[in-house]
């Protein structure tokens, strides 16, 4: 089996779920959670029943709470080192969906600063500019303007800061070095940053006054932060948070590494409609190498990365999605054609997104949080 | 010889200084320092004749540079963990005499993160509270209003976290490991905090956007941060800031220490005139167990705490010092009567600093710096 390792700066390898919900000790998304899902909001999330949303710490807590009307607020986030592109739009759009079925608070941190420390050639004004950019992207999703604070690390440090040497505070370097593989060579400012992306974890039950439930949408790579959080918040006397984790979007290109050096390897929310075609066509496929030996044999859309962009998130309609994999399967639908549905697809998304994005410029100073 | 252990957090021991100055790698200053502060001030003030401010780094380039008509600024600090004592005053005060002279701007630090992160009983509210007390204390000194600007850290955090985190990224953990003695132990504050004491040291050439000279007048057991400074500094292409150091006011009792657990070693700045004689009476004498035998063989100013404070810190008059010195080494001047003449200087000077120090509260605002 091959090796993979899984980092909030690094993956690597070909991951494999099973072993990371072990490695990291969090729990599967199983039929009783689904089950509540249905109880209080009438519908099970696409990204829940396909277990792109798998695994969760505490959710039945968060499900629970929330019945018995003690509601929760919601937490997520970005380090902005690029222009997003769709694999970060996942995390965020399910919690948009979470916000508008709960109807709860959101706090979406950007860590301008985390990116600086761990970026070797980005500068403070680059990461922050490119935080700006990010929120417009954010913004552009539909998060509800009344419940919805953006943070930005650098700008909001002055509240972060010191909540976050409360955190640090219980934060010994071997655990730092333990979760996260820090090395001598490691610079100071890593070592201590985990301590700001805790921070929102616990900042409404700060505003507030008293303890309110935080559940954290995020993929699985972040988990190392908050394993950490949830050992620290308890002595500071708040609750532990709940999370809920979703696998990566892969990326389009063979071994599924996405990356900002390898544009081919993602698209983005600034791509032209050319550029996602072309990116579509020149992506990994399950198909066969002729029509004919497709047509003999049948592709493989467990493989075929533009048919995992419909199943994470392009097609929520199961029956549809499934129609489009059974035909894959049996060499009905070619390879060009599955990649067209796909094409329109994404073309049509970015093109929208796009211009929910121009007019997310008017109202984004009225989402940053600001002290 | 004893062995003894310096750092920002700790002094153990009887210090040699002449073996600190090598392992921290400062200068002694120098007649040529001493003539060129005579030739621009026109005087040498008593703490440098005396060497109390015995070491520096640069700072023959620091005056240089003023001759030349290129000012530098004043940047000492404070961690706010308890009341000031005299030892507190003596880098202050003769800071404030180096604003009066020079006519610079002066930054003053008031570390409550640094304490809440390094003392496991503080909180941030308790640093916070007893940073502004200490503001007023250092106000009372008579530093300039219009050249001098208090930071408390956790307050002025917006601005001096964005610019820790630039020095933080140019420091390792082993170098930091190395410098300050951290341990696995160390909470991840801790090892990240000597960035945000890193930052009033460029922060002028921030504000003025082009290199402006800075000098740092502290106890030599802060050493160590600014040695990293002047590592990282020229690397964010700043100047190395320069430094003048001074030994460390001895604590009233046998073996010198000084510690706010035990409150007869040190003179606070709230004492009564009841307190500051019973702790002056009570501390460590280089008299003879009787009068008679002070009489016949004289006392030993060297190892009297009372005369040190004398030298350190309340006769400025070298005359009247030495006079006190002889008659003490002769036996003519008793044990008591030195002890009386020190309880009157130090009673008066304290009395007045809790005058000024009420009138400091009306104007402390204007001190502070707020981002």
């Amino acid at each position: 089996m091959a090796e993979f390792k899984v980092t909030p700066w690094e993956v690597e390898g070909k991951i494999d779920y099973d072993k990371l919900v072990k490695q990291f000790g969090v729990s599967l998304i199983d039929e009783s959670i689904l089950k509540k899902f249905k109880k209080i909001t009438g519908e099970v999330h696409f990204m829940l029943r396909r277990k792109i949303f798998f695994a969760h710490r505490d959710l039945d807590f968060i499900l629970n709470e929330y019945e018995k009307g003690n509601k929760f607020y919601l937490y997520t986030g970005r380090g902005p080192s690029e222009n997003l592109h769709l694999g970060h739009l996942l995390p965020l759009t399910f919690t948009k969906y979470l916000q508008e079925k709960f109807k709860v608070k959101c706090y979406i941190q950007l860590t301008d600063d985390e990116k600086f420390l761990f970026k070797r050639n980005l500068t403070i004004e680059q990461a922050n500019k490119i935080a700006y950019e990010n929120a417009l992207d954010i913004i552009a999703l539909g998060f509800n303007k009344k419940l919805t604070k953006i943070i930005v690390d650098t700008d909001y440090a002055k509240t972060l800061y010191k909540q976050a040497i409360r955190v640090a505070k219980h934060i010994t370097f071997s655990t730092a070095k333990a979760v996260f593989g820090f090395e001598n060579s490691s610079n100071i400012g890593q070592i201590f940053y985990t301590s700001m992306q805790a921070v929102p974890a616990f900042l409404e039950s700060v505003f507030q006054g008293k303890n309110v439930p935080c559940l954290i949408p995020h993929g699985i790579d972040q988990d190392p932060h908050f394993r950490i959080a949830r050992d620290v918040l308890p002595k500071l006397g708040y609750l532990k948070p709940a999370s809920i984790q979703s696998k990566l979007l892969p990326g389009l290109l063979e071994g599924g590494k996405m990356s900002a050096s390898i544009p081919n390897s993602a698209i983005f929310t600034t791509d032209t409609p050319k550029e996602i075609e072309k990116k579509i066509k020149n992506a990994f496929s399950g198909g066969r190498e002729t029509i004919e030996a497709h047509r003999k044999y049948g592709g493989n859309p467990d493989i075929d990365i533009p048919f995992q962009y419909l199943k994470y998130f392009f097609e929520p309609d199961d029956k549809k999605l499934k129609k489009i994999e059974e035909d894959y399967r049996s060499g009905k639908l070619l390879t060009g054609e599955l990649k067209q549905i796909v094409i329109e697809k994404i073309t049509k998304f970015i093109l929208e997104h796009q211009e929910k994005r121009e007019k997310a410029k008017d109202v984004i100073e009225e989402f940053i949080l600001r002290d």
